[in-house]
C-alpha cells in the first residue's frame, strides 16, 4: 500500500483531530510520538522493546546513516527496515538540522552543503537530490526535503534567505523523489516571525507535498514562542495532509501542539534523558541520581503500566545510575518511551470522547503543581498558563 | 526448602556427572554456568532476559555490593533477589578475590582485610565474619567462605601461607553462619601444587561445608595447568556435594572441567567479550569490530537458536560496535550466554546419555578447527590436544 492518510475525529474545543497513516509498513494512528533512532537503532532498545512499547513509527537520521554505515550497505540489506529489523513505518530526516548544528567544516551554497565526516573526516556533499538519493537507499515511508535550518534568534533578512532556500530545494526534492509510494513532505521555515511562517505555509503548500513539517523550533526559542508559532503555521497547513512537528519537546509542547491541530512528533528528549539519568512521570520530572532515591520502595510512577515501573524501584534505579551500568539507561528509556507513548495515547482517546482541552489542562497542571525541577524550562515557557486554554480561543 | 544436593547420573567414560541443586529460589540441574551479576544487574540485561536465556542461577559480587549500593540498603529492600527483580537462585562471592586484585590501599592481616573504597574512598574492613555477615544481608543462596586470593605462579611458601589462611578463615566463616538455608561453600587453594591441592582439599573436607570450590585459577595459568589442577582437586572432593570451579573459564575449559566432574561455573567473559564485541559461536570467537562483518548477512552462528542470531545479521551487529550504540554489546550478551547456557544444556544431555567424552571432542575440535584468532590463547593451552581424552584416563 502506497502512502495515504486520512483525517478523522475531531476535538470539540480545539483544533486536536485524530487521524491515521497508512504505508507500505503498515497503519499509525495519530496524533503519534516517533521515537528517535538515529543509528538504525533506538539506543539501547530492540524492535521487540519497541513494538512491546506500542510504538508505531519510528525515526532515522539520514545524516548519521550517511556517515556510517552509508546507504549503500543499508541498501545490500534491504533498507533500513530489514537492517534494522523494524517492520513498521519509519520516518528519515533530510540531515539538514544535523548539517547545521552538528558538521564540521561545512560549507553551504545553493548547490547544497559539504563537510566534514566526523567518522572518517572524509567530505560529503548533501544536496536536495543527494538526500532524496539517501533517503531512497534507506527505504523509508516518509522522507522529509532538505532544509536550512537557523537558529530561531537568526537576525531577520538571515531567516527570510534560508527560508527561501528552503523553499527552492523542497522543490527540487520533489523533482527528484522517484517511488511515489516513498512520501516526501516539505518543511516550514520563517523562524518566529508570523509573517514569514505564513509565507512559507502558502509557498509549500501549493505543491504537492504529502504532508508537511514544521522545523527550525526547539532551537533557542521559549515555549511560549514555539506554541505562537505552531498556531500559526498548523492552521495555514491543508486539512487533508499529516503535520509534523519535527525535534519538539516536552510533554507540555506536545499537549500543546495536539491542540493546535500537530498529527507527529518525534524527540530525543525521552531517550537522552533517560541516559542522563532522568524519568518522566505523570507529576514531573524525576533525577535518579539523587540521593533521596536510594531506599526508594516506590515505583517511577504510580500510575505508569510499563515494565520498569512493575518490576524495579526506585532505588534499584538509583543504584543502577550511580553505578553507570547501562541496564538504569535501558530501563528509563523503556519507562520515558511508554510516558510519551501513552501520553499520545491518552489524547488520542481524549480527542475520540471531544475531551481534549480537558485532558490536556488537568496533564499539565499535574505537572506543573508537582515539578519542583524547574531546569531546562526557561522563564518564558513558565510565563504562559494553561497554554491549551489558549489554544482553544485561537 | 533449604539447600540440598542431590548428584545424577554419572558419564560412561568421564567423571562428568549430572545433578539437582535444591535452594530456598529453586532448583538448578547441574552442571551449570552462573551468568555474573557483578552489580545486582547482569551487565545490560533485565531479569526476564536472563529467564528467556534460560538462565538458573547467577552470581552476585560482595565486594561490589559492600561498596554500593551497601548491604543495609540491600537488606532494607529484602536482599538481593529482591533488589535486582530475581527470583531464582543466587550465589554470592565471598569478596576475597576482588580484595586481592582490585582493592587498593589494602592491608591483610590474620583478622582479615582493611582496603579502600573506589567509590567514595572511604575505609572498609572485610574479615570472613563480615563477609558472612554482608553476604547474610544480601540472602544468597549460596555464600562462599572469604579465601586469600594469589596469583598461582605466586612462591611457594606464600602459596601455602596463603592456603592455611584460606582454611581457618573457612573455619571462622562457618561458625559465623547463622542461617543453614544459606549454603556455605569453602575454596580449595594451593595455587598449582598438586600436594598443597591435595592437603586443601583434605583439609576443608573434614568440615560440613555444603559445598567446594576450586579456586585461584585462570590468574595466570595456562589451561592446561588450570586442567591438572581441576582433575586432582576434583577427585579429592566428596561425591554428595556440589564442586564449583570459580571464576573459569572459556568454553574450552569449561568442556574439560565437566569432564573432570565440576557442577558449576562462573565467568565474567561471555558478558565481558560482549562489550569488547566479541561472540563466541560453535566454530570460534568472532571480533565484529572487523570490517569484513560490514556487509555480511549471516548471524553469528548459524547453529544459534538465540534471539540475537533469529532477528541480526553480523553487519548489523557490526554497525552497532563501530557506533558504540549499547545495543550491540547487549545483543552480543545475549548470544554469548545463551552459547554458554546451551553448552552446558547440551553437556548435561550427554552425559544423561553417556557420551560426554565424544560430544567434549567434537565441541573441541569445531573451535580449535575454525579458530584463527588466537589472542588469549597462550602456547601452553595450544599444546594440549584433546584434554577431553586426557581426563577420561585419569
Amino acid at each position: 500500500m502506497t502512502f495515504r492518510f486520512l483525517p478523522g475525529a475531531r476535538d470539540a474545543a480545539t483544533r486536536a483531530r485524530r487521524g491515521i497513516l497508512h504505508t507500505a509498513h503498515g497503519t499509525l494512528e495519530t496524533p503519534a510520538f516517533m521515537p528517535v533512532g538515529t543509528r538504525a537503532t533506538v539506543t539501547g532498545l530492540t524492535p521487540e522493546d519497541l513494538h512491546a512499547l506500542g510504538a508505531g513509527m519510528i525515526l532515522g537520521n539520514t545524516y548519521h546513516l550517511l556517515l556510517r554505515p552509508g546507504p549503500e550497505a543499508i541498501r545490500h540489506f534491504g533498507g533500513l527496515h530489514r537492517f534494522m529489523g523494524w517492520d513498521q513505518p519509519i520516518l528519515t530526516d533530510s540531515g539538514g538540522f544535523q548539517i547545521f548544528s552538528l558538521a564540521s567544516d561545512r560549507t553551504v551554497n545553493e548547490a547544497g552543503a559539504r563537510f566534514k565526516s566526523y567518522v572518517d573526516c572524509r567530505y560529503h556533499h548533501l544536496s536536495p537530490e543527494r538526500s532524496i538519493e539517501v533517503q531512497a537507499a534507506l527505504g523509508s515511508d516518509v522522507m522529509m526535503a532538505l532544509d536550512v535550518c537557523l537558529p530561531s534568534t537568526a537576525e531577520p533578512a538571515e531567516i527570510r534567505d534560508a527560508m527561501e532556500r528552503t523553499h527552492r530545494w523542497a522543490l527540487r526534492s520533489l523533482a527528484a523523489r522517484q517511488d511515489p509510494a516513498q512520501a516526501l513532505f516539505a518543511i516550514v521555515q520563517g523562524g518566529l516571525s508570523p509573517e514569514l511562517r505564513a509565507e512559507s505555509a502558502r509557498f509549500l503548500t501549493q505543491h504537492p507535498f504529502d504532508g508537511f513539517a514544521i522545523g527550525g523550533l526547539a532551537v533557542g526559542d521559549t515555549r511560549a514562542e514555539r506554541a505562537d508559532v505552531v498556531a500559526l503555521s498548523a492552521e495555514r497547513l491543508p486539512e487533508d495532509r499529516p503535520r509534523y512537528l519535527m525535534g519538539v519537546g516536552t510533554p507540555p509542547d506536545i499537549l500543546e501542539a495536539v491542540a493546535h491541530g500537530i498529527d507527529l512528533f518525534d524527540c530525543v528528549i525521552p531517550t537522552r534523558m533517560a541516559w542522563q539519568g532522568t524519568a518522566f512521570t505523570s507529576t514531573g520530572r524525576v533525577r535518579l541520581t539523587r540521593g533521596e532515591h536510594r531506599l526508594s520502595d516506590m515505583p517511577l510512577d504510580r500510575e505508569c503500566a510499563c515494565g520498569t515501573c512493575a518490576h524495579h524501584p526506585r532505588g534499584y534505579l538509583h543504584h543502577l545510575v550511580k553505578c553507570r551500568e547501562p541496564l538504569g539507561p535501558r530501563l528509563l528509556s523503556v519507562h520515558n518511551l511508554h510516558h510519551y507513548l501513552d501520553l499520545l495515547a491518552r489524547a488520542r482517546a481524549a480527542i475520540d470522547e471531544g475531551r481534549y482541552a480537558a485532558f490536556a489542562r488537568e496533564a499539565l497542571a499535574a505537572v506543573d503543581r508537582h515539578e519542583h525541577d524547574a531546569s531546562g524550562r526557561s522563564p518564558g515557557r513558565r510565563g504562559r498558563a494553561a497554554p491549551v486554554n489558549g489554544a482553544a480561543s485561537g
